[in-house]
């Protein structure tokens, strides 16, 4: 077991959660000398992991590092079934086979931070494709229609009228009960989880359970600072990001933003991160702390040697270009997605798309650092980027 | 197949109806050649049916004599449930071994009216308990939760905040995915049943089967001619009932309550009722009327012999007992039961409890011309009944 007191084990646990309920209820927990189950539930989907999913995964690793036990859920029941609404075509069921390779790929990105001796990695179709109807029924009599109604997205959608399929009801049932089936003592989620973990909760306690810990952890924002990090929106540093990539990135965000990223994903001491604090408010350039967050983080998902030389690169680009210091921030306007040649001739980088093609044709434009060659390459909306054209054109960028 | 013709048996089968969804779906089937299957759901506790329940029993028969098969089902998956959210303690759930005997005991009632060899008694945990969890998952997608609240009795319980346990929403799709297993025609029910009738039509629809076609029949009025015939409510005739008693109590029923069984009750031609209501107009006596209307039933539910002997000591009981042409009809004002020292009293039949306690121990006393000897019997609220004392003393005398 971890040589922290319960107590000190509490509030290295509390540091960027947003929510534990109940504290107290933990705090119980902690001072038992066995090995709490923590549990954590994942899509069966191919994983593509970015930062944003690694707040959680963080928490995780902390709990690793008190002694206890993760239990990495992959919620392929569902997955399995698909989307019976049959609205969703490109909701395909998966497979046995998909659902394995799947949960291959998620233990290759997640033991960049987990630790695979304390890691069990379970399915959940082996307890609920073995219910019987009659046990699906009493699980469906555990809950009203009323409290299920509370929760945020269906009180909406069933107050403008948006249809609610009955089965939309199940599913917040059989991942509580996926809790029951586990036994878990705590388990962790996103905010926007919250409702569904509570369940888990109420239905332990109803199955005669102790019921579990529910910690929520802040949704990390994207690149932009505004929206939620999200594939889809472009605003994201995956975990697999190349480190000359991610270093980038990193560089690339507000100064704001990089104090919300250093709460939430590094693994140095608060005190430390307030003394960084005190360092800027005396006068130390904001960007010299991004280098910090950026070395952690590039050394976390590649290596210190890897990340060390993510940084020479990007001096060394940077020095070539003679990155002014002041570099101006601008924010073109699209709806979806915009052409390159069209953002840099909108960001006033070129003076017309075709000079815009010109420029990427004779391997002049960069775009965090890294040349590209690709004319025909587009950006999405929210993405947030340096470009640079020649050697003395730079702005930050944001699509928005 | 029957001598009717499709149009024929279609008045015949309109006849004492509520509803028919859609009619000209039930014109088209009555038009093939073949045997259609006409599905009705029973429950599947012991069943003590009583002429309540005959009216849906009465149109199936109809049914086989147009040359239709019979589907009865016994709703045993859910019994052998019980009450999955423990609130009703008196559900306890069947064995295997009660659905059979009750089963047993149905067929001996139902074969009453029906032709076993047109009926097929079907018990839907057969294919219910093979439901998949899966499967399951993909029937409750099928319908809405908004949808589902559109059911009366849901969206009164929903307006006030009663709860509604969400197996409760289940519970109309099992009963609709009876229809697809079971590939009905027809479905017959109460009006009280519309609603889960009509999802077994919609259900249908989306398993690629034609939609039932859905028929209702009205609840029948308890000998009160208020409230709906039930066994709580001590207004009712049971199918097994004795002659002398079923004979009585169908005597004591209002004329106009009389005209309203013999349409959902009787066997004889509308044409004939129509004839006997004319005869009443020209001063026929209705006690006439009721009187073949009470041979016809126990002569149903026991012999024409035994029917008759019923109906001969009915006359010599009154002409003993000098049954005065005008009998006083009452009403006694009283909360759930009454004790019948205290009726005989409130009706005015004695000057007192300890009379009526004298009389009863003397034999004197008679409900529907059958002796009580027991003092301590009550009769509940909405039962009527006609009470004798003695030779002079009548009334008949509803608990309201």
């Amino acid at each position: 077991m971890a040589m922290n007191t319960p107590a000190e084990a509490l509030e290295l646990i509390k540091r960027g959660t947003e929510e534990i309920l109940l504290e107290h209820d933990l705090a119980d927990r902690l001072r038992e000398t066995r090995a709490l189950r923590v549990k954590a539930g994942f899509d069966p989907t191919a994983p593509d992991l970015h930062i944003g999913h690694t707040v959680l995964i963080n928490k995780l690793r902390q709990f690793q590092e008190l002694g206890h036990e993760v239990l990495f859920l992959i919620g392929d029941f569902t997955g399995m079934i698909g989307d019976p609404t049959g609205k969703n075509v490109t909701r395909k069921p998966l497979s046995r086979e998909d659902v394995v390779e799947n949960a291959r790929t998620y233990q290759e990105q997640i033991f960049k931070i987990l630790d695979p001796d304390k890691t069990r990695i379970l399915f959940n179709s082996t307890w609920l494709s073995a219910l019987q109807p009659a046990e699906l029924i009493q699980l469906a009599a555990k809950y009203t229609v009323a409290r299920m109604l509370e929760r945020d997205d269906f009180s909406k959608r069933y107050a403008s009228g948006q249809p609610i399929a009955i089965h939309e009801f199940l599913y917040p049932l059989l991942q509580g009960y996926d809790s029951v089936a586990m036994r878990a003592d705590v388990e962790l989620g996103g905010t926007d989880q919250k409702f569904n973990l509570l369940v888990g909760r109420e239905l332990q306690k109803q199955y005669g359970q102790t019921p579990q810990v529910v910690l929520t952890v802040p949704i990390l924002e994207g690149l932009d600072g505004v929206q939620k990090m999200s594939k889809s929106l472009g605003n994201y540093i995956g975990i697999r990001d190349e480190p000359g990539e991610m270093f980038g990135k990193l560089m690339s965000i507000s100064d704001e933003l990089m104090w919300r990223y250093l709460e939430l994903l590094s693994f140095r001491p608060s005190s430390e991160i307030a003394h960084w604090r005190q360092e800027v408010e005396d006068g130390l350039n904001p960007r010299d702390i991004k280098i910090r967050l950026a070395l952690e983080i590039v050394a976390r998902f590649h290596s210190p040697t890897q990340a060390e030389a993510a940084h020479q690169a990007f001096i060394e680009q940077f020095r070539q270009g003679k990155l002014p210091e002041d570099m101006p921030e601008l924010q073109v306007l699209a709806e979806g997605t915009l052409a390159l040649p069209n953002l840099l001739k909108e960001a006033g980088l070129t003076a017309s798309t075709s000079e815009s093609l010109r420029m990427i044709k004779q391997g002049a434009v960069r775009i965090d650092g890294e040349r590209v060659t690709d004319a025909a390459l587009t950006l999405p909306q929210g993405s947030q980027h340096i470009y640079q054209v020649g050697k003395r054109r730079f702005a930050r960028v944001k699509i928005g």
